[in-house]
């Protein structure tokens, strides 16, 4: 994640230019001292640090990243909106909605800009998508079905690790990968008010450096329905251990008008289907993405020439620097990362209790 | 579907040589003389008749294909068996799982081979997949998400007909479609314990022929999950109303070891991905189907040279005649018509109780 | 070819209803009576003999399908042309252009229909393609790539058989598998007038049924540069050798104002791009084939419902009884059979000359 | 191209850690003093000049970087090489193979490291189909098809710009756009001997700036055969003028014991064929690039996560540091850029004479 920020923070000026404000790698903090110096020259920064209340307290910076995780987010997060920082927060945005209520009302206080990194949702394809709907070229959305599917633990053999386990890693595949899921599903379809859930954990057991098996209490697959407040209903899932999918992450959803389908695998590609095409012509057409779609300006001037994950870590810095310099709010809030908690929270306990689960109230988590 | 059959019947012998046994289209029996007359001649079948108690009670026949509406279907299994013969029954197998309990009673009372329409599943991609699964290939399944999506009723000025009233139809997009993906289910995973869904009825006034409107009272769209006896899990989806999504029928599902994904819409492919290959070169594979796949033997020399619907019907026909033949049962009894059924009675339970609900006992419906 | 005949023949006027005029499978040839005989009850004939002039000057009979051997096809069609019969005869027309213009001018002076069972064109998704040229939509055409890329031969280890060798076969990839390419060009493109070839035989020595080594005299692979009449350049190529690829028939041409693409592997679909649609939401549309397209009409209600092989014969069958009813040319004459004998003796001397070849006299071989 | 550079410098360390040679953006050189010293600030570097002279003998500059137009590149490789430089020269090396065989000769003398801006071949899903070529995987190499298809200038109403015209870009399609093609070929297959062509401009006048009709002449569209030195044989071809197609840039081809096809367009996917796969499960796998393919291996731990264009340009340079600090050449030389220039000239002259034409001397031309 250091990586994917400092690269996009490095390009930014490259892609967009002029830019709204001209980004600098003024400090990094790390663990120790010799980490923090390698990851400075590493990644470009000017200064380097062990003590991350250092860099959250400096009155030359603008803008706190806490990349750090998530049980730390909270604590970060506060003294750098005390500190009348910009925070950006990677997701998820804490371990439970108590504390992402906490660090949302804390930056509404302090008046700063906050934005969760939610960038998928910023990929072009994504944001045409969006478009297509706003405009009113799908009609009423009906329906919607993601999906983060990846394989990286299908295998039993995989040892244990902090992802494996509740107390480090809040759930496993839901909170990992289901959270970018239902990040798609709300910025497309709106607010999730009820779910049903199915949870599963395929390889109890995993053991760990010391040759130690241990248990694994966090869900490999999350599976649920859910109910819009529009009246639209979906199916979410997240699983990293389905064979074959790897970074199988997308969403197909139907309106009264026409239909999309997107996918990460294939990020430069939307699918799209209008019924207003005449009848013997009509069929899903796969738009590259490039020039025309939202975002996809900044990069290169042909359609089809591929970007990649780190440019949309890049749209996520624009988008933050924008609503810095117009003092409006970036597209994910921590509202939006409170949100997805909340979901997440309504998920878990529908899988516990075999129930429809009500998400808990949605009056801070719009968009 | 008398234009399925009729094909299926006149091309078996042509496709498979020798025939376990000869098929003679002897009998059609249709509502007058003269629909009756005329599906004769343009089908060919020696005898004709209005009346379908003469066909059933002939002697000279040893086969009966019930492909009446729904409703019909009970008396005239009923009338079939006790005159010793042996039955096709198109699904779903009856609107109520009483009568379909009762028709598969009287079959087995009178030992007569008995079928249910499932000719989906004897597609040779499917029958691949099976057979993947059954040797282990795949390890342990342990999920499943199926869909049948179609457009045909997404636009609210179709007018009125049968299938959108409870009463003619049982359902809508549920047992029309639905029944296909949940036999799909059960034919690769095995029986499901339990559901839990959500429908949808879109349109919910059409005007008919009168230019009247009138109430929908079946659903547009039903999805739900499934909880499987094996421990799997599932999510299955059928609606007309998906803009774009003409004959969308399909599956993914994953395993411990391998993956599978199947769409009718390319009925010639099935894609396959084997965790053992070497890691640099591993992905699903597009398997094309042709005379190396189960029932692709009978049609063409070469893989990838397509096969439609009417072949799906004809590999059922071969199925039923090579039941009678061998004395054994054929892949799809009406055993696994009562279990759709039940299973289509757990659903709309579930959507209208908000609520898991169990599929009533399975004890008859096993394959 | 006689089952592929047989099955359209059977079901013709199932699908197509009332149909043009009845047909009547009544009299197969053989070269054996038993052969005969066996045929007869597989096919459903009414008549078997293993004296192909007996059929051929039966009075009773008004047309002759002819699938033997290509060095058959002249004195047969001769024999049926001057005995007063429609003629079938399936490609390649011709072992050279001499006997194919003698085939053609005898039709011709008969009086009767001839038809080359060039089906493929027939499909349903090239009918849309060429519709799609025919109306403007696509403006000039300016280039076309077609294919037929299998792999049946790509193996050292297959034996000998009468496709290797020129004796019997004429030429190997190209008029097995090119000549449905150029007829795919030819339909949708016109005339070829000028040639540049390659060919190669991978496979040098193969060992037949007596365990002796027989040279291979014929191409696996043929590719050629075209020069069009109207302009265009094109590319076709033809290949039994090339590991992976089944039944890879099709093209992809593109216009001044669209492009269209086809593969059979997935004949159900056409994949059309239109430069009109808005700049944010172009993109190759996947058109699924059902009733809105040319000849979908006759088989199922819903676009992606599946035909095959056998579904393309039938149209072909269609096209000749339409044209015997109306007294009109079908859509591929013998003209199309010579033309296609012409296009291949060219493209044979290009690859053994090394220079660009014209392909001979069109006078006789347009549409 | 200066942002590409860029982004890809800035990039590298943070990618790949620790580096060969850890790169520094120390001077950009512009046409004017003002450009110049945006570029500088846009792009990081510490100096700025308007006089190239001045970067390319600056004693504390190690590698030069040539971005200008076509016409340019010989003098500044030249005065670069004289100063002990190592050299990046893009593509296409030179307007004539007499320039470039004076730029490699030029490189040899003075010892440096040269390199041509090949990126596309780094692309590890291509690395990956040069390893399966490579390690025997496929067999014999038979046949090779590749295309770099787009729209740009399909429309006849897009102004002339300097690409349109010889004088300014030596050829069209062909030059800009089939180069890359040109190295898919060489890099995958080897050197081609002998080619021949069609060309074709469909729009002949454009209308500049000043409202004055201009015509074209180079190539909008350019195909050709190509006979390999191995034997093989292939087909390529280069359009601006395909509408729909965008970044269509790819191959496909066949060896004696499997097949792999890739499309820019989706460039992080591989399809791969290996005919020894068990005969019921054949088919094209689709390998995500990840980690596990060559150069995968700098970006991102999960394949399937998509890396862009920009992502290339890094492989590139990093070839390019790693053959300075390893004393080695990098995998595209100059050699490499010369022989893109002389098979460009014989693919002109084919076309001009309608003859097959022998591509010059490869004796420097070898990889």
């Amino acid at each position: 994640m250091g990586k994917a920020y400092s690269v996009a923070l490095a390009s930014l000026p490259m892609y967009v230019w002029p830019c709204p404000a001209m980004p600098v790698r003024d400090m990094i903090a790390e663990a120790t001292p010799e980490l923090a110096e390698d990851a400075r020259t590493r990644f470009g920064y000017e200064r380097a640090t062990s003590d991350w209340r250092e860099a959250v307290n400096d009155p030359a910076i603008d803008v706190v990243v806490i990349l750090t995780p998530n049980h730390m987010h909270r604590e970060m997060a506060l003294e750098a909106t005390a500190a009348g920082k910009h925070v950006i927060c990677e997701k998820p945005l804490a371990p439970s909605s108590k504390d992402a209520t906490e660090m949302l009302a804390a930056a509404e206080r302090a008046g700063v800009v906050h934005q969760t990194g939610f960038n998928w949702r910023l990929t072009p394809a994504v944001q045409q998508a969006k478009k297509l709907i706003a405009d009113g070229t799908l009609g009423d959305i009906r329906d919607f079905r993601g999906h983060w599917l990846g394989d990286f633990a299908f295998d039993d053999s995989l040892p244990m690790i902090w992802r494996f386990k509740r107390a480090t890693a809040g759930s496993g595949a839901l909170g990992d990968l289901g959270s970018h899921v239902a990040d798609f599903a709300r910025c497309l379809v709106g607010e999730i008010d009820q779910v049903a859930g199915i949870d599963a954990t395929y390889t109890k057991t995993r053991t760990g450096a010391d040759d130690t098996p241990d248990e694994v209490d966090v869900d490999d697959s999350t599976v649920f329905l859910a109910r819009f407040a529009s009246g639209a209903h979906g199916f979410l899932e997240a699983s990293w251990a389905t064979p074959g999918r790897k970074s199988f992450a997308g969403f197909e959803l139907h309106g009264s008008k026409g239909s999309l389908s997107f996918d990460w695998e294939r990020m430069n590609e939307l699918r799209f289907y209008d019924s207003r095409d005449p009848a013997d012509r009509q069929g899903f057409r796969t738009i590259l993405v490039g020039p025309g779609q939202p975002g996809g300006e900044h990069f290169w001037p042909v359609a089809g020439y591929q970007i990649g994950y780190a440019e949309t870590k890049l749209l996520q810095l624009l988008d933050l620097i924008g609503a810095i310099v117009e003092g409006r709010a970036p597209q994910t809030t921590f509202s939006d990362g409170l949100a997805a908690v909340r979901l997440e929270e309504a998920v878990i306990e529908s899988c516990r209790s075999g129930t429809w689960v009500s998400v808990a109230g949605d009056e801070t988590g719009g968009r």
